[in-house]
């Protein structure tokens, strides 16, 4: 495997911060081109991408790879295409940098804008989601920042095809090449590089599994943006509708099991079990979902013959991941509440209810990224909100909280005019 | 010395977050009135927090220490008025919390809002000024925030007290006391445990010398905001006035010498140095500076008969805090631009100017919080921006950058409203 030494990591950033001292003064305008340019790029060699994609998917399958993976390792013409498609789509939306946060006179007639500009050199680190490489690199392009790219070994040849493609395209524009890097080393060394690069690296986004972003937020001494653990939370008021409550919980369970913003948990308030959980429970057993509850919502399970488990406390904090579900039967709102502040990630709840002062409370009461009243959780997501294109969703509460597209990809400076003041 | 064990801190840490999940719910109103009720409780017991103040500057004269120091560590009635002043000026602050950011309806009929809300519990770490004890304080609980305070051991008597005086007052009102903590533990193995406390303080702010802020940022696992480090610039271009060079010079180098926005590095174009450096010398002599001069500036500085000495790197890394300015002369604007990118901390560069396409180039390309044109770099700083207030001002790019008040104390929430709502 293919090992880095600090320098050369270091060497890398340091190009990659070079490019965008350039790339913080292009227009909108040079910008768009090298993202068009990037999108022919990927058409023109889409037959070299899957090619050099086949070798990591050969080695996936020796390697004896979950299938799952591999399906999301594939690159195929058409899903070439779904990418480039992406990239033309980024180059559509509006550019961040320069937009005035605020301005205004002082007293003593210094004039004060505060504006968005590029944070500078972005690190994504990411697993074996080749696609990952070209809409990291397509965003941070598009908000004026430098990418530093490190994908898992497993994609490591689809990822330096991919690379040097669009690295290749942006010769042809005013881009710099180094707007786009790719960090080298394939071990977990070049990882523990990057995150030391402090003063080259403005930001790292991990993008991946709980155990990826957790060494990273734990060891990185770079900034970093923690994105994407979801325990996400259902709670079906005492008044909740019964058919909005089956509908909001199944959709919220099955319609996608893999992502952060599925629901794990649901709970119901006591007064409401009897009535909910059997036509919940037999719309979620013909999905085949699998519910771990605790003993009011057990008989019911029971009853209603789903595939059931004892819940543990083990269940209410994991992110399954899977068809299946914790269900709790709570005394009231208060109690719901408190659960979630207990067990959740601060991902995204979801409450059903028809009563304004109810959902008001749980709007305020509940401390996450986002708080969903009558829809699904699976709303929390960059696309579905109107962004246009989603980097990662952060869990975190500073800098960017829930999905982060081109604007979270800026920080701001101020501009303060004067004509000659000085301070008394 | 009092030492605290991870147990210790965090059982505190929980408390300040129980606080804040209050706190998160209060109103403007509420939050107003417990500002109030500690401005007024710090007049009451003015008396006993003096005489608490003189214990810790009667060990400060003890252990020898500087005199600038017992200064900034010393309490009277009327620096306690002073503290009360601005307790009742935070108070008559607009409350950022539940202000929207954006809000619009989405096709398909869903209601999105996202709305400020408190970061939760914020962290202090700062050294021996208990003023901030008070004022970070304020800033917290006006935010919504629950404030865990680690200040100094040289200050412990003084924000025992101090801490003890809030915590009283609190009780009258509807703010929970624990919206107000001591971190326990006066040696570094409890700031080491604040550090690691995640999932429990969301954000630390350390405020200090450049040591201690190096520290939490290197080694916290939790989320910090890098404060206060400056390492200043002030650029004088061909074409600046004499006059105006002059005194934004002499205002930004000599005005208070010991804080971050003050100047470190005057830079000048080849073609001005004849005409500007000799009376710019001549100010400085007049306020006692020493300069530090390159080839160029050196034989004017000795025209002018001010005290100089050879630039060195070390002086163009250096963030004196001092009557100390190193000097250059560079050959164009770009030299300038890159100097300041090789050397600066990022946080404030002034250019004097009347060129608009030089002054436009100047604050595109340089990559600083703040860019001052034609003023003083004196002028980074909260109060004089209109804020209000300040609890620091940041020099990363994540979350906040430049001087922090309010609105930077909070994190935001998307709150989203459907009639059912489930995605296809």
């Amino acid at each position: 495997m293919e090992h880095a030494t600090a320098e050369e990591v270091r060497a890398v950033g340091l190009r990659a911060k070079e490019a965008a001292a350039v790339l913080r003064t292009l227009t909108r305008a040079q910008k768009d081109a090298a993202l068009l340019a990037i999108a022919d790029a990927l058409h023109v060699n889409a037959e070299r991408i899957v090619a050099e994609n086949e070798r990591d998917i050969t080695a996936a399958r020796n390697a004896g790879t979950d299938p799952a993976i591999i399906d999301r390792l594939t690159l195929t013409t058409e899903r070439l295409d779904a990418i480039a498609h992406a990239v033309r789509n980024v180059a559509a939306l509006p550019d961040p940098v320069g937009d005035v946060v605020r301005g205004y006179s002082l007293p003593n007639g210094l004039k004060v804008r505060q504006i968005k500009v590029p944070l500078g050199v972005v690190g994504m680190i990411y697993e074996a989601r080749p696609n990952v490489t070209v809409d990291a690199a397509a965003l941070c392009l598009k908000s004026g920042n430098a990418a530093l790219l490190r994908g898992s070994a497993s994609a490591a040849h689809s990822n330096q095809v991919l690379i040097d493609t669009m690295r290749n395209a942006l010769a042809t524009t005013d881009v710099p090449e180094d707007a786009i890097c790719r960090v080298p080393g394939l071990s977990h060394d070049s990882v523990e590089h990057l995150m030391r690069a402090r003063g080259i690296v403005d930001v790292l986004i991990p993008r991946g599994g709980a155990g990826l972003i957790r060494s990273v937020v734990e060891n990185s001494v770079v900034p970093v943006i923690e994105t994407g653990v979801g325990n996400c939370h259902v709670y079906l008021h005492s008044d909740a509708p019964t058919d909005r409550a089956v509908a909001i919980v199944v959709n919220a369970k099955t319609q996608r099991v893999s992502v952060c913003n599925a629901a794990e948990t649901l709970l119901v308030h006591k007064d409401a079990a009897d009535r909910l959980l059997p036509p919940v429970f037999e719309a979620l057993k013909a999905k085949g979902v699998t519910v771990h509850c605790d003993d009011a919502a057990h008989r019911l399970a029971k009853d209603a013959g789903i595939n059931v488990m004892a819940v543990t406390d083990h269940d209410w904090a994991e992110e399954y991941y899977s068809l299946d579900l914790a269900v709790g039967v709570v005394d009231d709102l208060e109690a719901a509440i408190g659960h979630i502040a207990r067990w959740s990630s601060g991902h995204t709840e979801a409450i059903v209810t028809d009563s304004l002062h109810v959902a008001d409370r749980f709007c305020e009461a509940v401390d996450s990224a986002a708080v969903m009243v009558n829809a699904s959780t699976r709303f929390t997501d960059g696309e579905e909100l109107g962004f246009g294109a989603e980097i990662g969703i952060s869990t975190q509460k500073l800098h960017a909280r829930g999905p982060m597209a081109l604007p979270e990809l800026t920080t701001t400076k101020f501009l303060i005019e004067g004509e000659g003041h000085v301070r008394a």
